[in-house]
């Protein structure tokens, strides 16, 4: 569909692709893992931080002890996400993300409010992220920060079109700096443990720790511990995706989720671990992480390459949501659930459409928010979890009900996924409640609801529609029609006349209909219709109020003219047609107007007649 | 054209008013002056504090007396205006702003210059006034000091709503708080003036006058002056709105002129006297009106109600170039100057495109500059003195061509006052032109050439829109004819099927054609059609690239089916009307694409045939 200006377009996105093409756009496990995890692996940079945001005001020094614990229990919960999803894969080889598992299993509502609650979390996804990747660039260049929100943006639209090009394209393009992040932390990490345990460093804290306010108790824990949990968003990503791998596509994926696993638990644990040695303190200048390295490299060049890394890899994540929610919206619109826009494939093959919404809703957030992650983060993770959970119950029910090998032990692995999740959930709603998790118990109905809605309308339409085979196309009997063809007029011009010579073509029973909203401009044009004298009626009707589609309507259905229930009535319109871009805006698009009008009658046909005007 | 919603429309706007009810909207002299002159009045509220703002902070204490000789000097020249302006009034009784007085004697560049000034100027005082209002306002209520873009930007929505009500209407809506102005402030001056010269007030400043940092200079001197010109603003209004004044109009006319010059020199020339006696010091907290009032009432009643009267006429002031951008815009459209729309009545019977235009436009700017009139000052100005310069040398021009009665006296005050102008415009330019002034003469150059531009356009598509009244309708000879009639299909249902009905009505020649994108979908349809089994032939091309639009261009331009250079094409197209307003987003709109591009070819007829699908 690509018209005009189409070299700017193949610059910018890369040539089309035909639709023959789709299959090589597939992702090898090595570039697998960079485009699928990187949100899961990116948000180490900032779930270590939420974690102590909680802490750190009530229980100062003492928060590093609870926030190891915190830790160990968010990678068990990984792990254990890692097996439920292995079994997923195995069941779901076209791709079975929450909603298309929940909805097999447990049906519609449960599938819906599975894709509503992560459509909700993608666009955070892409929000937080960006927001945060922006975050690693200003605690390293502290004067870039009254730019943030630009900075930000840019990012965003900088995803767009690299999505926009194509998956595997953006994955070379985006798995690079996955890579680079892993090794340079994993540096880091090792180097930040051999300088204190056998080189005898002795950590100098970069910010003050505040004094205890309070003590632990296990709400101030469990909050914690949700605020950690955006860690473990993104892993749904592998088991949506199953499709875009390689074949054998399964193991493939399995593959990449357990290098996954893997690289979360060295990278959150590692930092996690650092972070309660060298005492970071959260605060909105400098981040968790840049007060780590900065204590480690002693602001030397590896300093800012963590830095670069961290925000490039926080960039990245925003991409899982770019691989991910134009995908579901895919899914759910070939149910009918989104709009069918959603399921077409763009000129280089993906989603385009989903890819466009998602960086426009995120860009809003952003604007909105003015580029503070810290806002966003309780509406975040929610969604995630009560998605984990639907997808974790509906496969223990699958097991259940087919039975089949081994179908206890599954059964045991994702019941014990579904109430771990459950349970995660739970907390997070409540502890995070006041704070802003209640706007997604409003928003996640809403959509649910829309989505139904939206269902309803296309089965309408398509029963509405539905032709039965045995009525066939009408009989024509050319003498019996009376078939009345208008000809609205406003001034007597080539235009017009080419329109009336169309109208000729298809009867000889034409009316000329003026509406008269000034008086001098009809009396001129009568008189040159007079003088013009051809035998065609021309009928005028005076419009005190200056609408010209009022009393053309009126005229339609005023009973003399008005066609039987079976006749149709053709209002022949000549269209004005200007080659130049900017020339529509100079024309008064009545013609355009009358016709919207029009076709909400039943019993009409509206022919266009276009009479172009090339200009020099 | 009011359709649906239309109570809301009503109860916001009016009802429509019939063509014929124009004539009782007219102004008489007590309701006109207000409304034709708040701006000029209203000005008085910074055209002194500008004045001050220059020589303050390089002459200190003997600013106020330079401000004094400044005023002086604005006042005279006011006064050179109004007779110039008295003598436009008895010459062009149907209107004689800039731009038709220029256009007339000095040619359609000339006038277009005037009317780009006049436009961009228009704009500024919106702008400007608002902003100043709201200054007003937050220098009562300092709390509303972070709310300051918000209120603004009310403030000229609450504008364009009262005009788009209609011109009588405004005019009583606006006029009485003009009078309140007037009202409080003549007896601000007369108390202020008691209190020093005969109860003895030794006028403490509010805030401490800066030492000199330099002394007085001609170029100076000549900027304070430039500065206060902004006062001169608005006074083209009077002679531009001739039409809006009840017969007999000329006269209503010039009594205003009069009455408003006498209201400036009173109320500017009193707030300049005031400000040097009670030393009033411009900042960015108080305006220097609020000053000397707070120091006349201490902070009583009368205060409060100073301020809010110059909120209320700062912001009517902007209403003065809503009564007069929108005329001055219907003038250029009628010419061809300006698109066509802004010729146009809205159902008030105002012009109301330019009304909602102008609104547009000044919240641009206040958002821009964040609410700020001190940044938009230097580009203000310029181009009224441009305008009056163009208009008064017009004048001049035709005095001294057209001879008649008392001529040489005549051509003197025009002459006169073209000088002047022109001096002042000179000085406004050179004096503000770093300050800004240059994006004036960057930015009317760039709207005059798109006027001429826009000229361009209309006249050549009258020029080839152009019917010869010997070019009669054609002859149509059924037989001949070969009328080849495309109707595209997607899916085979109700919807086609009406088309195809359609079709049949029309010719005997009809082709089902139907662009494949999805290899699945075409066999389903294909074999549906057989098993439909009507004696109808259809086309299948594939399109590798999913356009649809591609392979109907490239059929109806291939050879066989091609039409004569005379022969139209058809194209039925079935068009899905849902009754809900969002039910359109549901859909793919590639129907009205496809309708789109085949409008720009030639030999081509569209016919739309609606299926309306009505929901519960």
């Amino acid at each position: 569909m690509s018209l005009g200006s189409g070299k700017f377009l193949n610059r910018l996105m890369g040539k089309s692709l035909k639709t023959e093409e789709l299959k090589s756009e597939k992702l090898s496990v090595f570039w697998g893992l960079p485009i699928m995890s990187s949100d899961a692996i990116s948000s180490v940079a900032y779930a270590g931080e939420e974690i102590l945001w909680v802490l750190v005001p009530v229980i100062g020094l003492m928060s590093y002890r609870y926030m190891l614990y915190a830790s160990i229990l968010i990678v068990l919960l990984m792990f254990m996400l890692t097996f439920s999803y292995r079994q997923t894969i195995d069941a779901y080889p076209s791709g079975g993300g929450s909603y298309i598992v929940a909805k097999d299993n447990l049906g519609t509502t449960a599938g819906l409010v599975a894709g509503a609650s992560l459509t909700i979390d993608y666009v955070l996804t892409v929000a937080v992220s960006s927001c945060a990747g922006t975050a690693a660039i200003t605690s390293a260049v502290p004067s870039l920060l009254p730019y943030k929100v630009g900075i930000t943006l840019l990012l965003i639209v900088l995803l767009v079109i690299g999505n926009l090009r194509g998956v595997r394209e953006s994955s070379k393009l985006f798995g690079i700096p996955t890579y680079l992040f892993i090794a340079s932390v994993l540096f880091m990490i090792v180097w930040g443990l051999i300088k204190v345990y056998f080189i005898g460093y002795k950590p100098a804290p970069v910010f003050k720790i505040p004094e205890a306010s309070g003590s632990i108790t296990i709400f101030l824990f469990l909050k914690a511990f949700a605020s950690g949990c955006t860690a473990l968003t993104g892993i749904e990503a592998v088991s949506n995706g199953v499709p875009n791998f390689k074949e054998p596509s399964q193991k493939h994926a399995k593959m990449v989720l357990a290098l996954l696993a893997l690289v979360v638990l060295l990278v959150f644990g590692g930092i996690s671990y650092l972070a309660t040695l060298y005492h970071a303190v959260p605060n909105s200048q400098e981040t968790v992480v840049a007060q780590i390295s900065q204590q480690i490299f002693n602001k030397n060049i590896m300093f800012y390459v963590i830095q670069a890394t961290t925000a490039l890899i926080l960039v990245l994540a925003g991409n899982t949501a770019f691989a991910g929610l134009p995908q579901l919206l895919a899914f759910m619109a070939k149910d009918g659930y989104a709009p069918r826009q959603f399921a077409k494939r763009g000129r280089r093959l993906n989603y385009s459409n989903g890819i466009i919404m998602l960086g426009f809703l995120s860009c809003m957030l952003v604007v909105i928010f003015k580029g503070s992650t810290h806002y966003l983060m309780p509406l975040y993770a929610v969604g995630v979890f009560v998605s984990f959970t639907l997808s974790q119950a509906g496969m223990f029910k699958r097991w259940v009900k087919n039975k089949g090998f081994a179908w206890r032990h599954k059964a045991f692995i994702n019941g014990l996924g579904a109430s771990m999740t459950f349970v995660t959930a739970v907390v997070i709603g409540i502890t995070k409640f006041i704070h802003g998790a209640w706007v997604v118990f409003i928003l996640v109905p809403f959509v649910v609801y829309i989505m139904k809605r939206i269902e309803l309308h296309y089965a309408e339409a398509a029963r509405e529609l539905k032709l039965p085979m045995d009525q066939k196309p009408k009989k024509i009997d050319f003498t019996s029609q009376k078939r009345y063809v208008i000809v609205p007029i406003d001034t007597l011009n080539k235009s017009f006349l080419k329109a009336l010579n169309y109208a000729r073509t298809i009867s000889d029973n034409i009316i000329i209909f003026h509406v008269s909203i000034d008086d001098d401009a009809t009396k001129k044009l009568l008189n040159k219709w007079n003088q013009y004298n051809v035998d065609i009626p021309i009928i005028v009707k005076k419009s005190p109020y200056r609408s010209i589609v009022g009393p053309l309507v009126k005229f339609i259905e005023s009973e003399e003219y008005a066609a039987g229930p079976d006749d149709t009535v053709t209002v022949v319109m000549p269209q004005f047609v200007v080659t130049r871009w900017w020339g529509n805006i100079l024309h008064n698009q009545t013609s355009l107007f009358i016709k919207t009008v029009l076709l909400k009658r039943r019993n009409i046909a509206i022919v266009t007649v276009p009479y172009i005007i090339n200009e020099r």
